[in-house]
């Protein structure tokens, strides 16, 4: 029997010691042995919980009980996550978490204690829920050099893109939906900010490429600027909007990443990716294009995937689970201006001829393809522009605006196929 | 430095040969040692082969020699495969394969051949070819009860009836064209008569429940029936056809397996996947559903697939990895004909008025939805009857039959969402 103690009993500490009880048998038969909850770890008093027992608010307890071989850290954030996780990973205790914040700041770190103490931190939960990633990506690709990585990271962000897309819900009203539904927190500025697709995407990033990618080194936007109008040219070009979080090798040793809102073609796998639901993409040189897709969010997907780690970790406790990375280099990341893309841009202007303001995007440009939708006002223009630098187009869009044409939107185009 | 033998220098062996060669280094970094190939076993002479002095045609070569911990049979087949892998493994060595038919006849006793030899026998790539979906089954969802399985397995089919539903290609075309392009064989039949996809659900079904499903247990039906005629209908009833493998598991303790093409609605996960694109979802208690999603053969994705095995093996030659199910019991395996499901139906009824036909079927399946499509002959009718048992269903066609309505073809509707 190994003892095992859950820090934090909030939505998805209450999963995993659920997980753990009603699995209790098939667990013991894969892990080979028995796994028993010893402690409870929350500064809330829980008299009436089935295990009231196991409660305590004391870290100290865990950290000094011998018996302790894996703790599963679900507290989420940095503090006080982080210095317990690093002094229980110090102490010969293996640590698994859902908490992607600590993963994306502060995972190189942590691995390495992890090493240095002969121990394991695993975090399958901290990306995608539910859904098997870090796991199938160490291992299944092994054999593999990913070429690319893109994902819907986000539920929360792709429930309100879903419902503008699909219902032509404004995008206030798709927010407002999301909280009543219990898919938004009553603040959601990290999920319609980007900040927490950004984290998933720099803990699938460090894991592929071999090297911590921090978020700050991430350029991150958010769907707060999109609006109907922009969903409707969308959809004359041929796909729908999303938040995409993308990674890729450069021929230059560099890294490419980036969280934006995306046009990403109807025929691409992540088109069809809906509502509250996840999907990642992993491009590799042998397999080609793999997808893992589910809830990535909820109580029990995610303290499965927990679950699924302390098994590991139980099954692993002479001998270290190979998940390592090195720490973040400088200029290791490529400026987000050098990518080379399209972008779709929605512009007004005022007192001039549409076709007018066309010509001038056209000649600035070099050659835009212009896009539709009904009942536009007669001073909008929507257009795509060629693969360009960012910085060129940023700086073309200035020039345009220059020439009395002001750009109100502007949306990458992606090349997921 | 760890040496393997592989046995099979076709498609998938020299894929094996070439990752394990091009990724050397990475695999050496995950595998914590050099992997080394010191045979390759094959009857044919290859001399002008990179690796031409590594060929043997003695399969006692490999079997005999102490230094080879690992084995990736990818020969195909069950003969000579069965009789080596199960030397191999009585010999103390490690066996991994792509060889569906093999795992899906002989896998419970080659995987307790393993187990009594303290050696490990794996098979990522016998289902889904670089998808990764037997190891994230066998870890990330070891807290969770699978509820079902339903996959489209077969990338031939899938290629043809994608063919058939957005090019209205005849069946036989669409086979053509699908050898033309190297996706079909020239004999077709394992993959068109649905077998290959019975072997993948096998695996899978034996992986999920624990206890071995062969073959012959499961009701099988191919593609070879299916008409443009079906086509346009499903597209009536909201959905497109597709060679579904599914297995789930009955509150009598019992599995329900089958290999049938089957009507999937249009906002099915499943519904979306063309070509010879292949996905895999599992649904489970916990993780509520996730799809494994890609191209499920092909020779770089499966030899991927084999490379991380042996990887794994050379990761774990002092300890087993946890993979084990019992063999076959009686009467584990439910009757298909008990299933309760609707079905579709296409019905001819010579000099009968169409209405006075469907009058019939309405009366007889106690209500049936009508389905229509443009320029059917007269005499022609479509429907989709009530949930049945499967045994009642085919009574009353053959009753339906009795009073002139002749039935031409019957597709399940499937439950998918």
């Amino acid at each position: 029997m190994v003892e095992v103690a859950i820090m934090g009993f909030g939505v998805v500490g209450s999963g995993v010691a659920e997980v753990l009880t009603s699995h209790q048998e098939s667990i013991a038969r894969r892990a080979k042995q028995e796994i028993h909850i010893k402690y409870i770890l929350d500064i809330r008093d829980f008299a009436d919980s089935p295990y009231a027992s196991k409660f305590t608010k004391s870290f100290e307890t865990i950290l000094n009980d011998p018996e302790i071989k894996v703790v599963a850290e679900v507290i989420g954030g940095l503090n006080p996550s982080y210095d317990y996780v690093k002094q229980l990973l110090q102490n010969g205790k293996s640590v698994v978490t859902s908490n992607k914040e600590l993963v994306a700041q502060k995972g190189a770190e942590l691995l390495k204690i992890a090493q240095d103490n002969n121990v394991n931190f695993l975090f399958e939960a901290s990306v995608g829920g539910g859904i098997p990633i870090i796991r199938p990506m160490n291992q299944c690709l092994a054999a593999n050099d990913v070429i690319e990585i893109a994902g819907i990271l986000n539920g929360t962000t792709n429930f309100i893109l879903t419902k503008m897309i699909r219902e032509q819900m404004t995008f206030d009203d798709a927010l407002s939906m999301a909280q009543r539904l219990g898919y938004a927190e009553r603040n959601p500025a990290a999920d319609i900010e980007g900040l927490d697709a950004c984290r998933k995407i720099c803990i699938l990033a460090s894991l592929a490429y071999g090297r911590h990618v921090y978020p700050d080194q991430v350029h991150t936007q958010g769907i707060t600027n999109i609006t109907l109008e922009d969903v409707a040219y969308a959809e004359d070009w041929g796909g729908v909007i999303k938040l995409i979080g993308q990674a890729k090798k450069l021929e230059n040793g560099q890294i490419q990443v980036v969280v934006a809102p995306m046009f990403v073609g109807r025929e691409s796998q992540l088109a069809g990716v809906d509502d509250v639901f996840n999907a990642i993409l992993v491009r590799g040189d042998a397999t080609g294009d793999v997808v893992f897709y589910g809830k990535g969010a909820g109580k029990l997907p995610t303290a499965s995937a927990v679950v699924a780690d302390i098994i590991d970790c139980v099954k692993h406790t002479e001998k270290r689970i190979y998940l390592y990375w090195a720490d973040a280099q400088e200029g290791y990341v490529s400026d987000y201006e050098e990518s080379v893309i399209p972008v779709y841009m929605r512009a007004t202007a005022p007192g001039m001829d549409d076709e007018t303001a066309v010509g001038i995007a056209d000649e600035l440009f070099g050659g835009v393809r212009r896009l539709y939708r009904d009942n536009a006002p007669r001073e909008e223009i929507a257009f795509v522009t060629k693969e360009l630098p960012l910085r060129e187009i940023k700086r073309l869009r200035d020039e345009l605006e220059h020439r009395g044409v002001s750009v109100i939107s502007m949306v990458r185009i992606s090349d997921l196929t």
